[in-house]
Parts: C-alpha cells; sequence; structure tokens
C-alpha cells in the first residue's frame, strides 16, 4: 500500500461467469476477496456476478470502477471462447488489447513452440495495463487504472490476491512473508497451520498450493500489521510443520 | 410456474448484508437460487450484494426490478436494528409498510402476551404485498410486484423458494450434460471447445478447470433446452476432443 490513512477506501468485486449464475459453481472469491482486503484496511462496498457477456461486463464495471477506489474481479481469463474479461476490460477503459511480451516470454520459455492460438489469448493485456504475479500457475492477471483482474480458480486468485494488496491505498498497510513448503500436499499442511492461525488470530495466514510438472507443494504466506509479531509467527509456523514430519520448508520471498 | 414459454425470463438475486461484504459468512443463497431457478426455466441474469444501508438497498432493488422479470432478495428481515430490508421494498415501490395481520396473528398465537417490539417488527410487510410461505420456522417472507423478499437463513431460504416458483412465469427448463477430460489442460481442449460451441451457437458449451494433487483437467459442461441436440451435440464434442487428440474423455453425471 502507498499510504496510511483515516479516510475510507472502498472496493468493489465483480464476479464474471455463466458457471456462476447457473448455480454450477459455488463462488467463494467474493468472501476470500472481502476477508483479505479487510485485514488491509478496505472495505468490500458492493458486489455483483454478471454472465459471459461483453456488453454486461462492460456496464457494470464502469458502473462500478466510477463509484469505488477500486474494483477486484475474478475470472474469464482462461483460453477459451467464453474468456472475454480482457476484452471487456480494455473496452471499458477504451484502449486496446496487445499481446504482452512478458507473458508471451513466460509462455515459450514454459512451451516453446506449441504457443498455441488458445494460450495467446491469455498473452493479451489492455494497453497500459501492468501484471499482477501468479506466484500458483499459468500466465499473470493484469491491473489497469483502479482496476485489478484476477483468475476464476479459487487457489490461483487468492495467490494473486497477494500482488493487489500492496498497490492498494489501504486503511492501515499490512507486511507479509512467505513460507514454501515442496512435497507436501495441503492435505498434511492444514493442520499445522491452522493452529498456528488459531493462535494468532489478528495475523491473516493463507495457503497457496501449487501443482505442475516441476513438482507440487504450498506457498504460506503470512501476513499482519506488525512486523515483529509477524516474524515469531514465520517462525513459530516453520517449526509447527517441521513438527508435523514436513521437512522441505524455507522460507522465501514473496513471489 | 403459470405458463412454459420459448421466451427467455430472467431474474436477479439480491443479496442484503454486512456480513457477506465482511467476509465473515460465506454466501450459498444465491448458488442455490441459481439452481432453483435454472430447474423451472428462469434465468438467473444478474446478482449484486449490497449492505445493510436503506438508500443501497431501494437502489440496487430499483435497478434490478426494472431490468429483470424478477428479483429475489434475501436477508434483512430479522427482528434486529439492521434489518431493513421490507422498509428498501417499500421505500422502493412508493408505499407504507403495515403490520400484515396474518403475520400478527401467527405470532400471537406462538408466543401470546409475548409480542415484543423486536418480533412485530418481522409482521410488517409493504402495503399491497403478499405473504410468502414459511415452511421452515419464523415469520413468512412475502413478495410485492415482481419482487419475492427471503430470509437470509439457508434453511429457511430453500423452504421459501418453494412457495416462489409457483408464482413465476417460467420459460423451458435446460438441460445439461458434462464431459471430463483428464490429463489435459484447457490450452489444447479450447480449439476443438469452441468448434463445437461455435457450430451450436443456442447451446452454452463452458470449460471449467480442475486440478490438485490427484491430476488435472476440465470438466466441459453442455447445456440447453432440447435433450436430443443436447444428446447429438455431446457426441460431437467427444469426437472433437479425441480428433485433437484427446485421449482420456468421458461423459460423468453432472456435478
Amino acid at each position: 500500500m502507498s499510504g496510511v490513512s483515516d479516510e475510507r477506501v472502498t472496493a468493489a468485486v465483480l464476479v464474471i461467469g455463466d458457471e456462476i449464475l447457473s448455480g454450477r459453481t459455488q463462488d467463494t472469491n467474493t468472501r476470500d476477496i472481502a476477508r483479505y482486503l479487510s485485514v488491509i484496511g478496505v472495505d468490500l462496498a458492493e458486489t455483483r456476478t454478471v454472465p459471459d457477456v461483453l456488453e454486461e461486463i462492460v456496464a457494470a464495471l464502469n458502473a462500478l470502477r466510477e463509484r469505488y477506489d477500486y474494483v477486484v474481479t475474478t475470472g474469464g481469463i482462461g483460453p477459451t471462447h467464453d474468456d472475454i474479461t480482457a476484452d471487456a476490460v480494455a473496452a471499458a477503459f477504451g484502449v486496446e488489447l496487445h499481446e504482452h511480451p512478458d507473458i508471451l516470454a513466460m509462455m515459450e520459455a514454459r512451451w516453446g513452440g506449441e504457443l498455441t492460438p488458445a494460450r495467446r489469448r491469455m498473452a493479451r493485456v489492455p494497453v497500459g495495463g501492468d501484471l499482477v504475479k501468479n506466484p500458483v500457475q499459468g500466465p499473470p492477471g493484469f491491473t489497469i487504472g483502479n482496476v485489478f483482474t484476477l483468475a476464476g480458480v479459487p487457489s490461483i486468485m487468492r495467490g494473486m490476491l497477494e500482488d493487489v494488496g500492496p498497490r492498494m491505498r489501504g486503511g492501515r498497510p499490512t507486511v507479509s512473508r512467505t513460507v514454501r513448503v515442496e512435497g507436501s500436499g495441503e492435505g498434511v499442511i492444514a493442520a499445522p497451520l491452522e493452529a498456528v492461525a488459531k493462535a494468532h488470530p489478528d495475523m491473516s495466514l493463507g495457503s497457496y498450493p501449487f501443482f505442475g510438472a516441476d513438482g507440487y507443494g504450498s506457498n504460506l504466506v503470512v501476513r499482519g500489521r506488525d512486523t515483529e509479531v509477524l516474524g515469531a509467527v514465520v517462525i513459530e509456523l516453520i517449526a509447527a510443520l517441521k513438527g508435523a514430519g514436513i521437512e522441505n520448508v524455507r522460507e522465501i520471498e514473496a513471489a
């Protein structure tokens, strides 16, 4: 966050996706975003869900971005034909889309010659937008103006959120540190993580699992307002994980 | 339903409550309503969540009831000071609230002389409104114009819904089938999926990726109103996926 103030800072969530409106998928991103914002002192003031229809997304986005300090969108940034969130954000801001060179470079490093048109769709970002880091897997999100566009898959969305908070002008700032576990899944991480979380209700502890050709595990992000307490909780968390028989644990630079 | 037609019938859900926006409570009512409406052939077209603030509820309600055939609200009809949904609905329709004699009679039968002012709040209904039966516990909901005002407690909300459907003019219900792809990501699924989607514009084809320690892939949901066409599209989709070299494809029971 770029500053601390007593002024109320507001945000809206815009969920994009037919699968939510059909009732097929239970949205949990709204609650995760609400909790995340609450810790950094930003009030979630309204949420909307709209279908995968360009005009609907544009209209909702323009209404919300005018009214609130920030808008966080989830969903519709994958490679399929119904993933039109990037098109809608660009249209709302009246700019073109371009293939972001950093995303293309990431994709080429991973897939080489297999850069299908579907995958290239995920490299499209509104001109003037910046990237939002994706510490989990797949391409990044992006931000333009006061809008942050994140993935719809909950674990990826939560991971991307870690790169959103620091860019918001929050009520009160938080600091975070990241502990990386490799070779253990959330099934075994959950118990020690929850024990430490319960002992420190004023801290936020999140688990962002990753899974891919290069292995699996989870990045555990500890966030709070007090740097000293944060340091103590990180030590406690590493000890609790090792006490549960999880060996491959280390602190890393935040992704 | 009072009739079946080919015309699209639309609805919106308006969730009312600070507890959703703070992240303290996970909303599940939206999904339950979405599923209920989908079966009776009403399309959920938009959802909003607003705080317990009169002007916000009124503004959202007026925007939604003008735009869609029906609006279903949940939350804010209990006995406490922040339960102001009845006030907001009355204000939106420009009518007064009155204590509905049927609700007062139910309350007197149950509580007799213990009819506290807090309980009497729950008897207030906009003038001209009808009751929505509550088969679970507590006072009924109400309906006025094209708005249905239901409880926020999920089990009570679901019970009240049973008295909502029969009052809606439904379209035709949609049916869906699900094709599961394992071991292939959306990057390779997208092209055959899009080809089939484009060939059948009156069907809805969605891709819902999953990944975890036990593998990754995507559930492809085909949705439409005509069972025969649906069956043909599922066969076509499976053929298209296999034609693109994707081997691990099968139809599954819808989640």
